[in-house]
């Protein structure tokens, strides 16, 4: 109950996760000397020595030439071999898949993106994800785990989401019965916006520190994703954390197909950007035949050249994204707030009004201790955060990819 | 990153944490054999012999007589020593201020409230604490902890409340300078409603089981505790869960303290009860000298008696109370919430309008998986909370307390 988190019970378990701390270690700090290693994870330098023996046994990490150590003397330095392991990241939005395959540092190696994706459609984009998967795998021994990112609520045991907008079709597959035994590596699924939160966590360093961290997704829908000294929140089954269904007016607001009013992705999802562009009229041409990303970004396009009906649309949406801020912050009081997908296009703009509305709105104690920045990702970080679900799993637990039973 | 929670480093950590997962079993379960305790946790028998042999030593437990073992053979029964070990839990409201003397299994041996509190009284209740609880602990050798509930947002490292509601005064006080080394035992100070989860999770064996619980207090001000997987959420600098400062109404909503507008305790606090009663007229005699507690519970006794302007009132707030069970089913997914306090005492009239809401406006499958009851607990439960919060330290770390250092 208490928030120390131990439930270590063994030996056994003690040892991979001192294993995972010092991998941990290394992926954020680079080159380290084993004397570094110990001083900063409180071990002994016999466990260091002992634990890094066998990570070097597994190719895992490796030795590097000589670095400046302490007192000038010169000391061998241990790094992560980042390149010598691939991950492969899979993202389902609601009409686009895409497939890529990562190193560990999440660097991009291969990107596809599967054809657009309609209802009728589902089953022979299923097929496909399979094909292209098994064909890397192949192709690529060093792959080690696949990840894969969902829109929730994503219900984690029974693997399906509750899908409640467009594209019920996604709602009958079960993502763990397709996946989860479908390749020669483990499969991991998590919902889209936590996925986004480990991406930042493990690919950006501004990040890497922070004791608790928000990922808020706005894009086809509004999504959130929280990282609480170093554990997701995910509640009982999983749907935790779905700020897009809380209501930001019970009283008159609109209604949601998840049964609630007021839903707060009803206001600032690029869907709902994508209607208040079209109700504009001719503000931008053949708005209602562009995808819901590509009106945003023409939007904010518009908006930054100054036409002043544009920058009226992204501060309207803007406001309410600030209130979805003022909202975490109350619920989860993180350390850090990333505003990321589509509509962290629309820059300094929206962040601007995000902050002069939070300032407001919030407590100055807590107000004064978040920050709120944009994603500093590229902005297929969705796929990223897919990639970032399996290398969180591979530095968790390095030795059930690195010694299968 | 990942879920598995384990943080332990060294083989003293997980001796450690062995030894309160079988206080953890023991004080939910009763009287056990070393058998039923090894296997239950997954422990070898000589561990648990060689961590029970500890325990007894210190007089934490002890043995019963012979009990039904496996295969009708007798065996000695292991039990918590309850009644041997006592905490002091303080209870701090805006006016109100009560200690209490706690057996382990949370019951109250002595309760004492101290005079009502106004903005210039504080150091002199402040100084009467002191006072108070000095003289408990030299009548009672078996006091190992004293327990503190405090009004939220509570600043966990800085030891202050951000109040943001009347009695600004509590705010100037830091509860760590003034109460953490005050004692011959050591101090522990939650936030109020996470108190109450704690006393949710330990005192009635109807949560003990859940993997997450929510306590929804409905107070002078409306507060909230989640325990996800046996560890409370509690944000950056321990103001996470602050659900009534989230908005219901960001359109036209209710300005409030805080800066928001439409924050949750403006519809349905007992303080917002108490207003609406007092607006209803000749509804209760001299409503607008009553506490809030007092008017709440008259306005409870009425609509309980067919009164349909209380019923009325009372079914409003319960719509109110009912958004908030929503947005806390969408933000932490609990298996269980606890709606408890001043509130919980409208009974079924409550309960039947915040089901009746929260079944409309929530996805089926999060619906169907959440239990919302009243507290079971009796009426003083927040002061029951603040004991809660000494007996989990102790469960969770036994040697702390029995082995000073």
């Amino acid at each position: 109950m208490a928030d120390n988190g131990i439930t270590a019970t063994s030996i056994a378990s003690v040892s991979e996760a001192n294993r995972s701390r010092i991998m941990r270690h290394l992926y954020r700090n680079g080159v380290c000397s084993r004397a570094q290693i110990a001083e900063a994870l409180g071990l002994t330098p016999a466990a260091v020595t002992k634990i890094t023996a066998r990570l070097i046994e597994t190719g895992v990490i490796r030795e590097t030439g000589g670095m400046e150590g302490r007192k000038n003397r010169r000391s061998i330095g241990l790094e992560l071999n980042i390149g010598s392991f691939h991950v492969v990241g899979v993202k389902f939005a609601r009409s686009i898949v895409q497939i890529g395959l990562f190193d560990l540092a999440g660097t991009p190696l291969d990107v596809r993106e599967l054809d657009k994706v309609t209802e009728d459609k589902i089953p022979a984009t299923l097929a496909e994800i399979h094909r292209i998967v098994d064909a890397m795998l192949d192709a690529d021994q060093s792959i080690v785990a696949v990840g894969m990112a969902v829109p929730g609520p994503y219900l984690k045991d029974s693997g399906r989401t509750a899908v409640v907008s467009s594209m019920q079709g996604w709602k009958r597959v079960n993502f763990l019965d397709e996946f989860a035994h479908a390749f020669r590596v483990p499969v991991f699924v998590e919902q889209d916006a936590r996925a986004g939160a480990l991406a930042q966590c493990l690919f950006d360093p501004v990040n890497a520190g922070a004791d608790s961290l928000a990922y808020y997704l706005i894009g086809e829908g509004v999504g959130l994703g929280v990282v609480e000294r170093g554990r997701i929140i995910d509640g009982h089954l999983g749907a935790a954390t779905e700020l897009g269904h809380v209501s930001v007016d019970v009283v008159n607001g609109l209604p949601c197909e998840c049964g609630n009013v007021g839903c707060l992705e009803r206001y600032c999802s690029a869907t709902a950007i994508h209607r208040m562009i079209v109700e504009a009229g001719d503000l931008i041409d053949g708005a209602d035949r562009l995808t819901h990303a590509q009106a945003c970004r023409a939007l904010f396009a518009k908006a930054a050249d100054g036409d002043e009906r544009a920058t009226a649309i992204v501060r309207k949406a803007a406001r309410y994204i600030a209130f979805g801020c003022v909202t975490i912050i109350n619920m989860f009081n993180p350390e850090r707030i990333v505003i990321g997908d589509i509509g962290a296009a629309a820059g300094p703009l929206l962040l601007d009004v995000v902050r002069e509305t939070v300032d407001r709105h919030v407590l100055p104690e807590l107000n004064e201790s978040t920050v709120i920045t944009l994603s500093s990702l590229p902005s297929d970080a969705a796929l990223g955060g897919a990639a970032a679900v399996a290398i969180d799993r591979f530095l968790e637990r390095p030795s059930a990819f690195l010694e299968p039973a």
